[in-house]
């Protein structure tokens, strides 16, 4: 499908795309690049790639598809470094959590012959780096396309084929759209689970080795999202501040609803809006996108 | 171990020891009872005891062990209920989520012959009622007793070992602690579930229909907790308030600090505090309260 692939970083999203890309046959050669040594080193060791690079420029050099998946603060600085190498007609994506962002980093500092395309594949978990990949990480996850009013429709059409290939359901945006959807179904979620978990993490010893040891009362489930990439979440706070600090004030305004109705002992508001989040769980789980099994599953063995 | 075990309720916790009472033999007969006729007529279907009764009173007469399996508002009425039939030296326990309010609702309505030994096993899903339960949801899960300084130790001890029967280790503190440690490892995580799902289901129509589509990003999380029992967890903010408010006063102030944090653009407090909760995380999954494979092992078939 494309002749050189480069992913620049190569963490769980570009491993993964390494393999699965490696298993449908995506790419005669990848280039893979990493600022990081050691990295580049542990890419090579897993056979990721053709061709192992310090420098993005090298990666990107002669590519017909370039991958940016590296914390979406990157964006700017590896527009720099590669566009005065980049193939006319190449496209460059990337895979970030952040949208309009990409489009105002990358954009100014790449050639008008190239097509930038960003791209945010809906997929991961809570680990990172080159080992974490593996080939099915898209499989039935949506993947978005966010290009703008100049893309040309080939390279995106081109683009969409390449992401269901690698088994995701595509779906077209405009990057602020994305923006403010992802900031309630990801970014506040995350921040909110890194607040609850910083909480419990900075009281007295004693207390929070008992919320570590009785900790499958609810709370672990919040430590599996704050135990993601830190550089990666930092990146897209930065990135996505107005959207996120409007859902947060939402946010915000509803937890003191609830607080006031708990001090008045309104058991009727709280049945009823405990009852009302019920539904969009159910909703989740019949369109596919979490599994039915108790517990996510996690103790199946356990099940009757 | 027990001649007769009343279940008073028959939920998740309750069918779930019908089921490993059974496995283990540690009751010669289990007699249920539950003021729905439905939920009553589905446990008998469903065979989980050897007697049947709406009337809790029923039930618990003659037992030398009943468990109050409902949600904590019932348990006064439960006490008032079955003190006029109780045997001599009858343990008395129950499985709810608050213990202090325990001891206040139900010891004064219980005669001074039989011994009141307050439990919590920490153990449970998303799901309820007597369908949803199986024998081996106690396994390697804590189950913490709350008796109090005029408690009988060898009541005590007996109930200990029952608990261990079923699967679980068990721990011995005092009623206050118990409800302040679960107040942070148990009902603040379900507050800000069940606060940030109900945020997501207040969104236009479109939006929502968005939020759901592209959950797995983070949100769909929260709405596993966020889809459990109503009526109980109503209960436990109504009877743990002072716990629940101050640990959600703590949990308000960090938030505004990281509210802070995101619109100064402060990079450095959010790698900072992303980079500590990872810990937590590993302490957890270190200690066996949770698995280490990704997303919870919800896509097990998916990795390499």
């Amino acid at each position: 499908m494309f002749n050189r692939v480069a992913l620049v970083g190569i963490g769980l999203i570009g491993s993964s795309l390494s393999h699965v890309m490696r298993r449908e046959g995506l790419a005669q050669e990848i280039a893979i690049s990493t600022r990081s040594p050691e990295t580049l080193e542990r890419a090579r060791k897993l056979n990721l790639g053709n061709e192992y690079f310090l420098d993005a420029a090298e990666a990107a050099r002669g590519a017909d598809l370039v991958i940016v998946c590296t914390p979406v603060g990157a964006c700017e600085h590896v527009a720099k470094t590669i566009a005065p190498v980049l193939a006319e007609g190449a496209i460059v994506s990337d895979v970030g959590s952040v949208k309009q962002t990409v489009l105002d980093q990358m954009k100014p500092n790449l050639p008008e012959t190239v097509h930038l395309i960003p791209g945010h594949p809906i997929a991961g978990t809570e680990f990172s780096g080159p080992d974490s990949g593996f080939a099915s990480l898209f499989e039935e996850r949506w993947c978005i396309l966010t290009p703008d009013e100049n893309s040309d429709p080939e390279a995106v059409k081109k683009l969409q084929r390449f992401w269901e290939k690698c088994g995701s359901d595509v779906e077209i945006m405009t990057a602020r759209h994305h923006d403010l959807v992802l900031a309630i179904t990801s970014h506040l979620p995350h921040l909110i689970a890194y607040n609850i978990v910083g909480t419990a993490n900075d009281l007295e010893t004693e207390t929070r080795s008992e919320v570590i040891k009785f900790s499958a009362s609810g709370f672990r489930d919040f430590t599996r999202i704050a135990a993601s990439d830190p550089t990666m979440w930092r990146d897209i706070f930065l990135h996505n501040k107005d959207a996120v600090l409007e859902t947060l004030g939402r946010f915000s305004e509803d937890l003191s609803s609830l607080r006031r109705a708990i001090r008045k002992g309104d058991g009727e508001m709280l049945f009823d809006l405990f009852t009302r989040t019920r539904d969009i769980r159910r909703s989740i789980v019949e369109i596919g996108q979490d599994t039915e099994a108790p517990n996510f599953g996690r103790y199946s063995k356990d099940e009757q």
